[in-house]
């Protein structure tokens, strides 16, 4: 049994005022059912991912809650949840739901409203992703897990700060070129080693933002892909876990997470790295990227920040890496992250992404961490139906 | 393909101040494994179901906790969440795992700390549960909730303020045998009626109470079954959702989602409710005992008050209800309740559940419901293999 994504949808990312986490899920599904052009009332099953709305905005039971805003009662809705890695575990669950037999038609969605809360309390409503015994009782947080992770790698491999400061101008760079994202400006690299130091060696434009956002896909059987015009295959899926906490980890310059669920998705699609068109991986700090290119095997342990700097990830480089963006410059809704990411592979592998299009994309890889790497989901897709 | 559950754990239900809510996972965690007689190493995933463990203790990214503590790591570990059903989801998305074909035996557990809040704060952070904007914002709680049903149910079909009563006094009067059950203790319907009013017309003694807890049950593909002793299977599983907010549905007497969950569930049990031998139902108030009585189809719409008062619902009647206790006697740990209730099933259906069996268990089915009925889940079990 095969599943293919057939349509997509993701609000714009951003700070918004005006709209609340049902408005915005509400229009990336409605979004979602447009592209795919069919009706609400097709959709047999909902999956939810969204981290920490119950602290967001007092409101947990967000399956229920998407089900009822988008009219879509009395189909069962469930929220998953894995810190960042929230929607991508949502996708994987509708998968399963499919190849269950249980369902032919499954609408995943991913939700965060994070700028209702002030900054500080956003800060400690995401270190729920952490360890809240070892790690957020102490005053740690995510940037100084990174960070942390960062002074590793550079004190070990000689990843220097200007390769850091790289992946963030590759990132600013594509999303330009990206009208749903919430930063689309150029950065130089000087301006991110100028930007204010927030837990060294991690600067600010080393971070992705706090953002409000929403984003669905429609997955479809096998049987029922044939109507839909570009239907894009999964190829595989991988999910692992790691510790919560950093410290308890044999390694702080790589994610084993990453590495087992690669392992798993790369060998379900019958691919190696070398085969991967293009991939949107988890950039939440500049180390994270460095760190999972790495890990997905895409260069050997330690290289990642040369194969940054040699321009590889470049849009037009020999290894596409977060072509529309990333979380740097579109925004990072921690919950609608995962999905986004899928949607931007679906649509760059449709092949007519306009102004973004990666030229000949036909597979693509999407890779979604949750805290620190202790959840981190890998998904694979191709253009062309797997055999 | 047919799934059996072949492991069951739980910890007692209580306030535990000694214990966190790592410990207590691990602890259930432990015990269904041993009660499987397996090791966590056969494990090849996890299902979390948990509430609000963000707001009761600061910590999200329950699914890698779980795995990390049970030393699990790296098998993929997903969190669910429908409120007070957030467990039937784990166990519902745990048996579709294996129905995919991606795994063979997976653990659903489920758990909540709730006595690290206040009191006010607890009751604050399960209206996360409701509707924030249209319940939750001007200061309705659930038992308010539920009251407004028991009104209207007591107006419209009758039900008298006693019949309630004899929900609770069912529920307790089981629970003496229980020794995982926060309150083993008797109560009389005179106790309920003189018990402090909570909101008109339901009393403390209506109530189900605060708990912390855990619960875990293992779950394997029809391959494996054939390996342990008395494996319990699946026959139907069912999951709707309703709106958020009471106001907003056409009856404040029935809850659609369980109607739904129920029709799908005996449709793909291939059984009628009465083929049903046993049954655990979600009890949070004494009215929602009432009501699953009628939505499950055990007795007219409106007669359930009757059916209480006539005893048919007892141990020993026609039509036992939460024989071991129920949520009101054993405790309401929100996340860890949808399992507790299956595992009870699981024991009742083995056939050696000592004080607490009830004769010639054949068939038995557990409800849950998330919030005021947004989220219903219905899984029926059998002893025998169905065809």
């Amino acid at each position: 049994m095969r599943v293919a994504v057939v349509g997509v949808g993701q609000t714009k990312f951003d700070e918004h005022w005006e709209k609340s986490l049902r408005d915005l899920s509400t229009e990336a599904g409605a979004l979602a059912l447009r592209d795919a052009r069919i009706d609400g009332r097709d959709i047999q099953s909902l999956y939810v991912g969204n981290m920490s709305a119950g602290r967001f905005i007092g409101q947990e039971h967000l399956g229920a809650l998407a089900a009822d805003q988008a009219g879509l009662i009395p189909i069962p809705a469930t929220r998953c949840e894995a810190a960042c890695a929230s929607s991508a575990l949502a996708f994987r669950e509708a998968y399963f739901s499919i190849l269950s037999g249980q369902y032919d038609i499954v609408m995943a969605a991913g939700s965060e409203k994070m700028t209702d809360l002030k900054g500080t309390d956003a800060i400690a409503t995401l270190m729920g992703a952490g360890d809240q015994e070892w790690e957020s009782a102490i005053g740690l947080t995510f940037v100084s897990l990174y960070a942390l992770m960062a002074r590793r790698h550079m004190e070990k491999y000689g990843t220097t700060r200007e390769q850091l400061a790289m992946v963030s101008v590759n990132n600013h760079r594509n999303g330009t070129l990206n009208e749903l994202a919430q930063f689309p400006k150029e950065i130089t690299v000087e301006q991110v080693l100028k930007s204010p130091l927030i837990s060294d060696p991690l600067r600010l434009l080393d971070c992705s933002p706090i953002t409000d956002g929403a984003t669905a896909v429609i997955l479809v059987s096998e049987r029922l892909a044939k109507k839909f015009e570009k239907p894009i295959w999964i190829l595989g899926s991988g999910q692992a876990s790691d510790t919560l906490a950093l410290h308890h980890r044999k390694s702080m310059t790589e994610l084993l997470s990453t590495k087992a669920a690669a392992k798993k998705a790369y060998e379900q699609a019958g691919l190696k790295p070398k085969d991967i068109d293009i991939s949107e991986v988890h950039d939440c700090f500049s180390i994270n990227e460095i760190i999972a290119i790495e890990d997905l095997g895409f260069c050997e342990k330690g290289k990642g920040g040369k194969f940054v700097e040699d321009g590889k990830i470049a849009r037009e480089g020999e290894k596409p890496i977060n072509p529309t963006g990333g979380l740097k410059s579109i925004g990072h809704p921690v919950g609608a992250t995962g999905i986004r990411q899928i949607s931007d592979i679906i649509k760059q592998l449709r092949g007519d992404y306009g102004k973004l299009q990666v030229k000949d994309a036909k597979t693509g890889l999407a890779l979604n961490i949750g805290g620190s790497g202790a959840t981190a989901v890998v998904n694979i897709f191709g253009r062309d139906k797997p055999k």
